[in-house]
C-alpha cells in the first residue's frame, strides 16, 4: 500500500482553509451608489460583519481540531486522502453557507449553515477513526498519551452544539444561532486539564 | 544542469490546487433579490452545487494523481517545472470550465469540460514521461517497487472515462455527464491490490 | 498540554497573508462600459491603485513582524493558536477596510481603516506576550541575545502612527493618511544599529 | 543583523504566485444572459482566454526566475525581505494589468502591461543583487559553480522583450502582443548549454 507523508495532506489542507477563511470578507460589502461612508453605514452589513467572524472562528476552530488530530499521525494512505477531500469540500463550502445566513438569516438558512458544519466535522471524524485503525502509523513518543476519549469529546462538541440549534431554529432563527456562543463555553470546560 | 527538489514544484501545486478548488464555490450564488431563504430556493442552483461538487472531487482526484507521481521523485528540472505550470494552467482553468457547465449543461458545455481534464492529464503524463526519463532523480528505497504498469493504468483512466463522456454527448449531454460516475467503480477496481 | 511546532500556525498565516494580499487587487478596477484603455482612465482609480499599494506595504509590513516574533519561538499551544486566529481574522478584514478608504476616503473610512491595523496589532502583541511567558518554547542559540525592549518599540510604531492619524483625521482625512507615511521613517529609525 | 531562512520569504511568495496565478481565470467569463453554450460564444472571449494564457505562463516564467535566484541563498535579511515584498506587489498587480489588456488591447493597454512585467522584473533584479553581496549567505556546493553572468542574461531576457514592446506598441498594439513571443525562443537559446 502506497503511503503520503501527512505533512502532504496538511499542506492542500492549510491552503484550502486559508483561502476559504480570507473568501469570507468577500461577502461584507457596503451597498454600492451611496455617499461618503460614516461607521452608521456599517448598520445594514452588520449581519455580514458578523457573519464573517463567526465563519472565520468556525472555520479556524475547524483547522485547529484537524491539526489535533493530523499531528498524532505520521503517515496516511490513499483513502486517508479521499476522506481528507471530501472535508475539504465541506470546509471549502462554508463562505457560500455563511452568504446565505448574513443575507436571509432565516430558519433554512440557519439550518443549512448548521448542517454544512456538522458535515465537516462528521468527515473530520470519519478521516480520524480511519486514520486510527492503523495504529503503526501513529507517533509514539511525546503525544503517545494523548487522552483519546477527551479527544473524541471535543470532536463531537462542535456538532454537537450545532444539532442542537436545528430544533431550537424552528422556534427562532436568532435564538439559533445565539445558541452558537455555547462553543465558548464549552471549549473552555473542555479544554480544562 | 539546474534542478531543484521536487517539494519547489509541490509548494506551488499545493497553492494553485487550495486556490482553485475553493474558487469553484464562488459560482455557487442565490439569485439576487429574493425573499427569505428556504431550501427550495436550492433547487435552482442544483446544477451549481452538482458542478461544485464534482470539480471538487475531480479536482481533489488530479492531486492526488499528481502527488502519487511526484512523491517517487527527489529533483526536477527546468523543463519538468515548465512542463509541472503548464498543468497547473490547465487545472486553474477547471473553475471556468465549470461555471460554463453549471450555467448551461449543453452539449458543447459537457466537451469543453471534458477537454479541460483531458488536457489536464496528457500534460501531468508528458510531466511524468519526462521525470522518469532521469532514472537518478528517482526515490530508492521503500517507493522503488511501485507497479509503473499499473501507475499507467491509473494516469489514463481519468482521460479516459472523460474521452468517452464526448462522444456520448452528442447524444445525450445530461448520459455524457452521468457516464463521469464511471470514475468510482475505475478507481476500485485499479486501486484493488 | 499538547503544543504544535509553530511551523503550523505559520503555514496557515502565510496563506492568510498571501490570499489577502493578492486579493488586495480585486478592488482595482476599470469603471465598465468605456471605451479602448488610455492611461487617462488611471486617473479616476488613483485611489483604488494608492489603496492597493498602501495595503499591500502594511500587509507585508505585518507578516515582517509576525515571522521577525514568531521565528524567536519553536512551541506553540492552543491558546496561542486561537491568539493567531483573531490576529488573522484582523489581517483578512484588511481588504474590506482598503475597499471602503479606496471608494470614500472620508474621516470615517480612514478610522476605521486605521482602527483595523490597530486591532491587528494588538492582537500580534497579545500573542507575543502570550509566547515570552513561556521560557521553555523560545529559541536558544543564535537569537538568544535579541534586543527584546527594541522588538517591543518596533512592534509599537505601527499601531502608534495609525493611533495617531485618527485625532489626525477629526481635521483632515488627507492630512490622516499623509501621516501614514511617517512609518517609513521611522522604521528606518528603529531599524538602525 | 537578525536574518531569516530564505524559506520563510518562499513560502509566502510561493502563495501570492499560486493566487495570482488562480485569479487570472476569474476574468474569463462568458457575457451572462445568452442562450445554451456554443463553442462558437468562446470566440468574443478569445481575448481573456489568451490573456490568462500569456499571464499564467508570464507568471510562472517569473516564479521560476525567483527560485533559479532563491535557492543560491541560505539567508534573507530584512531588508532583502521588504525588497521581495515590493516584487511580490508588482506579481499581484499582473491579474489587473491582464484584465485592462484583455478587455482592450489598446497601445496603452499593451504599454501598462509591459511596465508591469518590468516593474516585476526590476525588483527581482534589485532583491538578487541585494542577496549577492552578502556571500555568506551563499549557497556552497553544487551550486556554487552557477554561471553568474548567464543567469544575469537570462534576468535581463523577460524585460529585454518586454521593453521591446513598448515602442513597437506605438506602431501596432497587435505587433507588439505578437513580439512577446520572442520569450519562447530567446529562452531556449539562453536555456541552451
Amino acid at each position: 500500500m502506497q503511503t503520503f507523508p501527512t505533512e502532504r495532506a496538511a499542506a492542500l489542507s492549510d491552503g484550502v482553509f486559508a483561502v476559504a477563511a480570507t473568501l469570507l470578507v468577500i461577502d461584507v460589502r457596503l451597498p454600492a451608489g451611496q455617499g461618503g461612508f460614516t461607521f452608521a453605514m456599517l448598520g445594514p452589513i452588520a449581519p455580514q460583519i458578523l457573519g464573517y467572524v463567526i465563519s472565520f472562528l468556525v472555520t479556524g476552530q475547524m483547522w485547529l481540531a484537524y491539526h489535533r488530530r493530523l499531528q498524532l499521525v505520521q503517515r496516511i494512505d490513499k483513502r486517508g486522502l479521499a476522506l481528507n477531500l471530501l472535508f475539504l469540500m465541506c470546509v471549502a463550502f462554508i463562505p457560500f453557507s455563511t452568504a446565505v445566513l448574513s443575507a436571509h438569516g432565516t430558519r433554512d438558512a440557519v439550518v443549512l449553515y448548521a448542517l454544512t458544519i456538522i458535515a465537516a466535522s462528521a468527515m473530520l471524524t470519519l478521516l480520524w477513526l480511519h486514520l486510527r485503525r492503523h495504529r503503526d502509523w501513529l507517533v509514539a513518543g511525546p503525544h503517545a498519551g494523548v487522552d483519546h476519549r477527551r479527544e473524541a469529546l471535543r470532536t463531537l462538541l462542535v456538532p454537537a452544539v450545532f444539532l442542537l440549534s436545528i430544533p431550537l431554529a424552528w422556534l427562532d432563527p436568532d435564538w439559533a444561532m445565539a445558541s452558537w456562543l455555547l462553543l465558548v463555553p464549552a471549549a473552555l470546560l473542555v479544554g480544562r486539564r
